[in-house]
């Protein structure tokens, strides 16, 4: 496959307030989207720095992914998104490749976006997603 | 401060070869530098990902600052670079704010970087450089 670039940068954090002013104050980021999604369990923001985005997601409760997380690895870098043209070609791609996919079919991201998890496994212990605009 | 943008994603491995064939094969990475730095410890590589880029890093030995994060975390990401235009002015501004500097003095990075990282404690969790071309 051939990425058009690194569409985010996922970062777990304990609280999301503190977290956008963190980032507003240290790295001048500007807040993109801002929606809390109660079917992933999350409270998540995007924001820019110039060009470059950082999707800080904190969890709604323990028991969701970004809780789990936390409890195992305390906050700090969770995945990062590389920018596909077409989701579901690349997925195809990626599992006749034999790479280990933790979502097989697109589906719904945050901020309207389609998206799938590749395992750390394939990527030397990196999370990456994939995404499309949906 | 106000980041020009996310320099690099700083992503520790266990061997640079095998990692940029996984990058060059599942997201298309093209090689842009390489270097060896014993002086740091780390064979690295710059690859880009349509204008966004990833540095992997390979430990030389073990008792080396990447070889020590693999023995202790695995691999995976290690750090976030953001881009300044003035690194110096970039840290008096942090130090003044109480933000905890890992480098309070800019020094020399790879690939003919000036740079300086920030403690993670002072960035939810995640290991950040600040970066300017030297």
């Amino acid at each position: 496959m051939r990425a058009r670039g690194i569409h985010h940068l996922g970062v777990a954090v304990d609280d999301l307030d503190e977290a956008l002013a963190t980032y507003a104050r240290l790295f001048g980021a500007a807040l993109e989207h801002r929606e809390a999604v109660p079917d992933q369990g999350v409270d998540a923001a995007a924001v820019l720095v110039g060009q470059d985005r950082v999707e800080l997601l904190a969890p709604l409760a323990e028991e969701t992914p970004v809780g789990r997380f936390l409890a195992e690895r305390g906050p700090g870098m969770h995945h990062v998104a590389y920018e596909v043209d077409d989701l579901r070609s690349t997925l195809a791609d990626l599992a006749e490749q034999g790479v280990e996919l933790i979502d097989s079919e697109p589906r719904e991201g945050l901020f309207g976006l389609e998206v799938a998890f590749v395992h750390p496994h394939a990527v030397h212990g990196v999370l990456a997603e994939v995404v499309s605009r949906g």
